[in-house]
């Protein structure tokens, strides 16, 4: 991700101070805040109040709380039972992505298997920088296995855009570079491919609207942005060719929690014959779960993040979305009767097809 | 509705005055403003800018507008092509309710009945308060049929209360009393049968957050506000009974063309087997239209409804809903492999299953 030509990623290490830096992504993308993680707690504060949020960045964060945690207590470098507490706390931040306890995880292993306490700040360090440079070559990587399948798209409908639909950000912010689900359509549009992406809105706290659209629009990938009611009544109309989202946490027989809408998109999108895709690193697979609607733990937040709407107030009306991004606002759907179980009117109930309707209306058709 | 324990209506002829007025509808849930329609333009710019909305509620304030143009202009009252014009001007307000050609064709088909041009104006005028009559009357009905559906789940599950999702208004305000969605519900409360309501948010308007919710909280009926992503995972968990919502329009072959959104809880209702209700007077049918997908008109507005937020703003925060609405805000959903097309990973694209996984990842399980 590029901020006025230099390479920017939502979480660094400041090697001249030896800190933690971090975009604090509940300002954008009105403000670029940047923020300093000098403490556990402030490591935990970062993940949980979603300063950092996006499945790889919380695991590379999480893997740097290792790192600042010992840094700062330099004294128990040798407590073994410390560290695994401290650790245990990162990793209960948040629950649903399985990438903060595997980063956490590998992290204290590489700690724990050096067996000089004055080395360990420095093998934590450098193990938390590695898991974000094998981040990044992970999305470069899906970046180019999810290419071929936009050129597919792009050989199947010449002369005229690929239009690619995503929900919440799998973006940059989401992981160190490039991200997931991203990553293909930022490779493509580096190759002179036509794309253009429909970016949902992602309520509660609009991760599409404020992050996707935000980033797309830094790397000048035409997008637009619309509310998460609309995906389906676009897919009807042909003007979705492909879906790709990330994932908080997919188990081994290929069930994928993601933001929370992402089933509604992936019903509309079988149901119209597009294909959806789910892009994702191998740290968000679980290798213990089978079962993801039933085993899967879902987050459950604070509801004012429903009764509120962050943003930038303009007089009574909230700006949600960067001052250039474009929206679109188609204000209805229709639902096909093979979906309806039945209509209630005021003559009583009956099926949602001709014969039945007929039969209470018979004086109408 | 009631409000301080009067009879509310979204729509009335003050008889003393004889003129109409209406709740402005885009000032709920924090401020509640009667405004008048004293001209065909403003019976136009009341349906346009949704400070009336719902099918139901257009039609009567469409054949209401027949009556203000007759009212104002009582020289033009022997005019039938002036007439005609007008009528059309109105009809035209918004494209995507039947009800409102409907209602307006039918005051102007009486009104053309009557010779006398001296006495037009009367028959508009009383046509128009049948219209509103015969839909309360119709939503009454709407309720008692409904009511039935919702007895045989509370048989079903006894000792809790049937939860009932609806998408967008389809209440009192949306018709002129009891509503078409929310006439069983409230029929079934009067009834002292269990019911709590889901209230989709709806964006981009918030016609669910802050008008379904509002009118609810009323008539004291208990209801959870969630966001439009939100209904899926809550129908997956079994928190969902039953889904009512209203219509625009619909086909004669059972299409319903409903608030953008209405889709894709359809998909998610009949993937979890619960049943999928659309209430409706016979007004709102579309009696030549077969396929609603291709043939119905589905308006587009302006896409600042996006970009931008309705609501009281609290310093950076704008509060969406009534005070005393609570909100629910589950933050993930999780999508069913049988869904995914494929995995894009760095490793390369593979099917969502088991087998293909374990091909990917030999070394994991």
């Amino acid at each position: 991700m590029k901020e006025k030509g230099k390479l920017v990623r939502p979480i660094w290490l400041d090697a001249a101070a030896d800190i933690v830096k971090v975009i604090d992504q509940r300002k954008l993308p009105h403000d670029l805040v940047i923020m300093e993680l000098k403490s556990v707690d402030q490591v935990i504060d970062a993940i949980r109040e979603m300063v950092v949020r996006g499945a790889p960045l919380i695991g590379v964060t999480g893997a740097y709380g290792v790192f600042v945690g010992l840094k700062t207590n330099t004294e128990k470098a040798s407590d073994d039972s410390w560290i695994t507490g401290e650790s245990k706390k990162i990793a209960a931040a948040r629950p649903t992505a399985v990438n903060l306890s595997w980063a956490v995880e590998k992290t204290v292993a590489a700690v724990m298997a050096e067996k000089d306490p004055a080395r360990r700040v420095d093998v934590a360090r450098r193990t938390a920088c590695e898991i974000a440079e094998e981040e990044v070559e992970n999305s470069r990587r899906i970046g180019q296995h999810g290419l071929t399948l936009i050129e597919d798209l792009v050989r199947k409908n010449p002369g005229r855009p690929v239009n690619i639909l995503t929900h919440c950000n799998a973006g940059s912010l989401a992981c160190v570079e490039f991200g997931t689900a991203t990553a293909p359509i930022y490779a493509a549009f580096e190759n002179g491919l036509p794309v253009h992406v429909w970016v949902d809105e992602t309520r509660p706290l609009n991760q599409g609207a404020r992050l996707t659209a935000w980033e797309l629009g830094k790397a000048g990938v035409p997008h637009t942005v619309i509310t998460d009611n609309a995906g389906g009544h676009i897919m009807q109309h042909g003007q979705v060719d492909m879906v790709i989202v990330g994932t908080d946490r997919t188990t081994y027989t290929g069930d994928v929690a993601n933001k929370i809408g992402t089933y509604l998109k992936a019903l509309a999108a079988v149901d119209n014959g597009i294909p959806f895709y789910v892009a994702l690193p191998s740290s968000t697979f679980d290798w213990t779960i089978r079962d993801g609607v039933s085993d899967i733990p879902i987050e459950e937040r604070d509801p004012d993040e429903v009764r509120y709407m962050p943003g930038v107030t303009h007089s009574r009306e909230t700006l949600l979305v960067p001052e250039d991004s474009p929206a679109a606002n188609f204000a209805f759907d229709v639902t096909p009767a093979r979906l309806v179980t039945g209509f209630i009117t005021e003559r009583g109930v009956c099926g949602a097809n001709e014969d039945d309707i007929r039969r209470l209306f018979p004086e109408k058709i």
